[in-house]
C-alpha cells in the first residue's frame, strides 16, 4: 500500500534545524522524512557553526544559499521566497527547542520537534495556543510509536482483547551511562547540564517515550495521581536524576509504573511496556519491534508478528515488506512523518485529517506536564502527587 | 559429588504435619527430603481427617500406629519412643504454623516450615528465640534459593564483578489468580481470608520469594526505609492485595524494587531478580532457573549456565548432573533439604555449621518482618515508612 | 495424581549393576528409581573395583553383604534368596550391555538398561526373542521421553494437530568434544573405541535419543531408506565418527534429518525435534523441555507449557508439580522409571500393561538398527540404502 | 559516518525494470538506491502494462516521457539522450533477467539484478564475461549480505575466532507455502512453473541465500562435492520441490548442510547459518539481525549486537544508528546498493574498488551452479556429484 503510492500531492518543501554532521538524530530525521517524497529538503540551519553547517548541506544537494547560519535568518529569509519552506524539524539541544519551535509558528511553518518540547508546561501550553492559533502541525518525535504492533496493541485493547485494564509496567532503562561518560562526550554532557537539559534527565529523556507508548494504547486513562523517586547514582549529575521510579494511579483504579533509567548496566534499551488487563497482557520491547507477547490467562502465550494477516487491518496499513522481514526504528520514524506529511497537507488544504493518530502538539505538553509532576513529587520526598 | 555419597550418617527420623492426599507441597517436601537418604519418613499427621491421613501414611509405607490424628498427638506419642522423630516438616496452612512450629519446638523438634513462618514480627521473634534457646534447626522452604547460579550471583557480587551495587529488582508476578478462582477453589481460598492467610496476600506469598534471593545474593544489604502500594483488583479480595507494588532504600544508598502480583495475566510465574551494579547485572528467571544473564556494560550479554566449569567452585557443589541437563525444582528443594539435614546433624553433634548458608529462622523472621512493613505503609496512604 | 500414591502394590527388589562412585548416570538411575516408592535398592555390583563397589552401597545403605564384586556372582547370590532381586539396572560402558543384559533375563529378572542395548541387530533380536520368551520387562533409559510436553507431542499428532506428517527434523549436536578431551578423561575414552563403543559414537550415543522421540510422537512412521555421511573432526577419533548426518525416507513419503554430534562447540546438548505437518509445526528442545512450540501456519506462534490445562489429558497425568514450576531430567526418567514399575508389577500379576507406553525392547532394537544402517551407508560411501 | 556525507560525487542516474505498482520487491529497490542520494530515479519500464507502468512512475515523480512501455524502448531510447541513464536495477520475473540483463549491458549500463541472474551456468558464464568485457558493474541483490554482523562474522572467521572452520549448517525454511497458495496468487504462481522460475523453486529462491552469506563469511571455502534430495510436498509444484536438503563436502574437510523450504510450516523466514569451528560457533538468524550468537566451547554464549565497540572496525562503517536500535532490512538493502554506488563510480573514474566485498556477477555465478548441481544431484537419485 506503501509501495511507491503517493502520501501528499507534492512533497513538502522541508527544512532542519540542528542535526548537522554527525548527528545521529539529524540523519534519521532525514531518512524518515525524504523517504516515500513527502517531504524535500530545500534549506537548513544544520550547524551552529555556519561554514561546516553550509558544507554539511550542500552534501546533501541543498543549494548554498538556501543553508543558513541560524534559524532566525532561515525562517526570515525563506518567508521572502515563493518557494520558501512549509515545515521545518528541530533537531538541537532541549533547551532551545522552546524558542525555535516559537518563532517557527509565528513563522507560519509546520513544525516537528524532537521532545521534549520545552521544560515548563507554561511553555508548553503557550505553544499549544499557538500552534491552534496559526492552525499549524507540530508534530513530537516519539519514534517508537510508529512500529506496527503498536497500532495493534491499540487495537487489542480498544477491542476489550484484553478485558479491563489493570496495570501498565512502563520500563526505558538502558545501561550505556553506568559510567560518568559525559566527562568525554559532549552529545551526553549537555543532557546533565539543568541549564541545557531542563529539570530532569532520564524522567523526560527516558521515561516518556514508553509514557506516550501507553497514551497510544490507551487514548482514555488518566493519571490521577503519582510518586516518584529519582536517584543521581553518579554523583557529579545531581541534581538530574539517572534513575527513577514512577507509580501512578489513574482515574479508573488501574495502576502504572515506569522505570527510567540510564545505569542499568549492560543493557541495550530496554524499553518495555506490559499492559495487563483481567483477560490477558501484551507485551513490546523495542529491541524486538517487529513482536508482541500476547498472553491470555490460561493459554498459551502467543507471539504476534508484524505484517501478518491475522491482525487489525489497522496494524497492517503501514507495512513496507512482508512479515518476518524485521522492519525497524527507521520504518517507525517513517511512518509518523508519513502521517505529519498527510496532517500538514490535510490542514494546508483546509481539511482535518480524521483518520490516524500521530504525536501531535498534546503529546508534547503531556510528556512536559508529567515531568513535572514527577519531579515534583521526587523533590518532597517522594510523596504522592495530585497530577496537575 | 552428590553422586551417591552421604551427607549424613544415619538418616534423620522424620514427619510431616499436612502435606497429604492431593497437596502438590507435601510432595515436593517428601520427594526432597527423602531423596540421598538423607531423611527418612516414619510418622506423620498428614490429613485433617485422621483416617485420610491414615491411609495416605500408609501408601507411603509409614507404619499405621505412627500415622497420628494431628501433630498434638503425633508429638507426644513420638517423644516416647527410642525412635520417634527428630525433625519434623510443616505443610498446613499459613495459619496454623505458628502454633505448630512454637509445639515442634518445645517437642525438641528440629523444624522445617512452610513460608510465613507467622503472621507477626513479634511472633517470629518469639519462635527465633525459642530456636535459639532448644538449639533447634528451623529451615525456611525459600525453595528457589537453592537453585546453583543463585550461589554463582552470591559470589559473583561478593567478588565484585559487578561493581558497586546500585539497584535491586524483584518481581513474583504470575497470572493465575486474575480472576476470582479462590470462589471454587479450596486451596486458593483460605489464601485470601486474613484469619488464615495473615495480613497480606501476594507481599507474603510471592513478594518475599524474590526478597530473600535478594537477601542470599546480598547479604550485606539492609533496607532503611520502603514504601508499599497495593491493590485488590478482585474486590472480593479486599483488604487483602492481589497486586503491589514495594520501593526500598537500603543502608549503603542503593535502592530496590518488588512486583507482588498474582493478576499478571497470561504470566506463569513470572519470578525475577535483577541485581544491578556499577559495572555489570545480573538478572534471574525462575523459568529458567538453570541459567543466569550476566550484563556487563558495553560487552556481549553472557548466559551463564548451570554446571559449568567457569562458574565459581560454591556453585558447583550441589550438582547432580552435567551442564545443559535442565535441573527444576526439585532440585532445588533437594539442595535446602541437604543442607538442612547436615545442619541438623552437626548439631546434633554438638557442632554448628559453618560453611553452607540455608534460609534458616532469620530468613523467617525477616520475611514476616517486611511484609509487616509492607502492610504498615500501604495502609496508611502508600506513604513511606522506616523499615522496623 | 502422583502425589503419594503408589504406583506398584510393594516396592520393587531392585539391583544396578555399575553406577557406582562417580558415576553420574548411575546417580540418575538410582534417584529416578528410588523415587515414590516403586523400586528399593537392595543389592548391586557397582563397580568393577569390588572394594570400592561395597564401600559406596553401603554409603547407600545396601547391606554389605549384597554388595557384589560382579554381576554373575550377584545373579547366581540373589537368584538364592527368598527376598532376591526382582529387577536390574545395569549402567556400565556400552561393550558390556549385551552380556549383563542376556544373563538378567536368563535369570528371571526385570531389567533396565542404558541405551545403546547392544552393537548388533542379531544380539538385539536375540535379546527381544529372550524377553519375550521369560515374559520379562526390557526397559531402556531413553530418558528425554519421559518429559510430558513429548506425550503433548503425540497425543497432538495423533489428533491431526499438525495435518499430514512431511518433515521430521532431529538433532542432538553438543560440542563438549570439540576437542581431543578423551586423552585425559576416562568417561570418555571408551567412547570413541569400537571395542567398548560398538560401530558408532554420536550416531549411536547421542542421535538414537531424538530418534527415539520420533518413533514415540509418529509411531506409524516406517523409514524406507536412509543415507549417511560421518565425519571425524578429531582425527584421532575415526573410525568413529564425531559428527553425522542421516536423511530417511519414510514409507508414506515423508522426510527425517537427524544431526548427531559432539563437535557443536559451544553447544549445551542441543538435542532438537522438529515434526512439520501441512498445517502446523511442534518443536522441543532439550534445554527447555516444559515447553513446546506450536506453529501453526498463519497464525502467531505459541509457546505450550507443561502442567496447564489445555493440555490433552495424556500429558497431565506425569505432573509432580504445577505448570511453571520447571519440572528437569530427573522427573522425566522418574517418569520413565514408574512405567518400569508398573509395567513389572502388570507382568508379575500375569497382566499387560495396556494403557502406557514406555521404552521397552522394541526401542531398544530399533536403536541398534538405525546405527547399524547409518554406519553401512556411511562407509559405503555416504549411499543412499534400503533399511533393513 | 554515513550520516549525511556523500557517497558518490553526484547521484547516478538509475531506472528500475519492473518493480511497478504492488510490487514489494520494487519499494526495497527503490527505498534503498534512493536513501542517502546515492541513485536518483529518472526512468523506468515499471510494469508489463504501459500505462499502468507510466502512471506509477509519474506517482514516483519520474517524469511522463521516461515511463517507458518496456526495456528495449528504455534502454534505446536513454541512450539518446545526454542525460540518459547510468544503471537500471532489474526487478522481474525470473525467467527474463538473463535477457534484460544482457541487453542493459550491451547498452553500457550499470545493473543491479534480483538473483537468479539466469538459469544455467551457461548464460551466467556468458553475462560474466560481457560485464568483465564491458567493464561494468552487477550487483546481486543477496539484500541479507548487508546486515552489519553479517561483516562482523567475517571478521571473526579470518582472525580466527573460531578455530579451524568445520561445519556451517544452513537453512531458509519458511512456511508461506505449505498449502498450495499459487493457486490463487500470481506472484507465486510463476515461482513453480519451470518456464518462469528455472530448475529449481526453493533451492534457488531460498537456499541461495544463506548459501551466499557462506560464501561472504568464508570466501576460501570451496565445495567439492554434493548430494541433493529435493521434495515437492504439495504435489502440483512437482517437477520444482518445495523443500530440499542439501549436503556438502569442502576442499579442505568441512562440511555443509542447506535446508531450503516453503513448507515448515509456522515459521516466519527461519534464515539462519551457524558456522562451526574447532574453538567456537557462530550462528545469526534473519529475523533478529542486528545479534550475532558467539558460543565459545566452555564459556558462557555471548550475545553480540550490532553498534556496539566491542565489534571489528569492519563491522561498524555502515551503521546508520547506535546499537541497541534495530536496524532492519531496508539498512541492509541500503548498505548493498551504496557499495553498488560507490562501485559503479570507481569504474566510471576509471578505477576500482579495492576495500569493499559485494555481491557481485560472481556471486550470481555461483548461485545457478550450485542451483544447477543440486539439481543434477537431486535427479539422478540424490546421489553424490562433484561440484562443477
Amino acid at each position: 500500500m506503501i509501495y511507491g503510492e503517493k502520501n501528499v500531492e507534492k512533497p513538502i518543501r522541508w527544512a532542519m534545524v540542528g542535526g548537522g554532521r554527525g548527528s545521529q538524530i539529524g540523519y534519521i530525521h532525514r531518512s524518515s522524512a525524504l523517504r516515500d517524497n513527502n517531504f524535500k529538503l530545500v534549506a537548513g540551519a544544520f550547524d551552529i557553526n555556519p561554514e561546516r553547517g553550509r558544507d554539511f548541506g550542500v552534501n546533501l544537494h541543498v543549494s548554498p544559499d538556501r543553508c543558513y547560519p541560524d534559524y532566525k535568518t532561515m525562517f526570515e529569509e525563506e518567508a521572502k521566497r515563493e518557494d520558501g519552506i512549509q515545515a521545518v524539524s528541530i533537531a538541537t539541544p532541549n533547551g532551545t527547542h522552546y524558542e525555535i519551535c516559537k518563532a517557527a509558528l509565528n513563522a507560519g511553518l509546520h513544525v516537528v520537534c524532537e521532545k521534549p518540547l520545552c521544560f515548563t508546561t507554561e511553555e508548553a501550553k503557550d505553544l499549544e495556543a499557538l500552534s491552534k492559533k496559526e492552525n499549524l502541525v507540530v508534530g513530537i518525535t516519539y519514534g517508537y510509536s510508529g512500529h506496527q504492533v503498536i497500532e495493534q496493541a491499540r487495537q487489542m485493547i480498544a477491542n476489550g482483547d484484553l478485558g479491563e485494564i489493570r496495570i501498565v509496567n512502563m520500563q526505558f532503562a538502558h545501561g550505556f551511562h553506568s559510567g560518568a561518560v559525559e566527562e568525554n562526550n559532549a552529545s551526553t554532557k549537555w543532557r546533565v547540564d539543568p541549564k541545557m537539559a531542563g529539570p530532569s534527565y532520564v524522567l523526560g529523556d527516558l521515561g516518556t517515550h514508553p509514557l506516550y507508548l501507553s497514551e497510544v494504547m490507551l487514548p482514555n486513562l488518566k493519571i490521577r495521581k503519582l510518586m516518584c523517586t529519582r536517584q543521581s547514582f553518579v554523583k557529579s549529575r545531581a541534581p538530574l536524576e539517572d534513575n527513577a521510579y514512577t507509580i501512578m494511579e489513574y482515574d479508573n483504579g488501574a495502576v502504572g509504573t515506569v522505570w527510567s533509567s540510564c545505569v542499568n548496566a549492560g543493557s541495550m534499551h530496554g524499553q518495555k511496556i506490559r499492559v495487563i488487563g483481567s483477560k490477558a497482557s501484551i507485551e513490546w520491547w523495542d529491541e524486538q519491534p517487529n513482536q508482541l507477547r500476547y498472553e491470555i490467562q490460561g493459554k498459551p502465550v502467543q507471539i504476534v508478528e508484524r505484517g501478518m494477516d491475522y491482525l487489525y487491518p489497522e496494524a497492517l496499513v503501514d507495512d513496507r515488506i512482508g512479515g518476518g522481514h524485521p522492519e525497524g526504528l527507521f520504518e517507525a520514524w517513517s511512518n509518523l512523518y508519513t502521517r505529519f506529511a498527510k496532517a500538514m497537507a490535510a490542514v494546508d488544504r483546509g481539511e482535518t485529517l480524521e483518520d490516524v493518530w500521530y504525536p501531535g502538539i498534546e503529546a508534547g505538553v503531556e510528556g512536559v506536564r508529567w515531568v513535572e509532576n514527577c519531579v515534583r513529587s521526587a523533590d518532597n520526598g517522594a510523596v504522592w502527587v495530585e497530577y496537575q
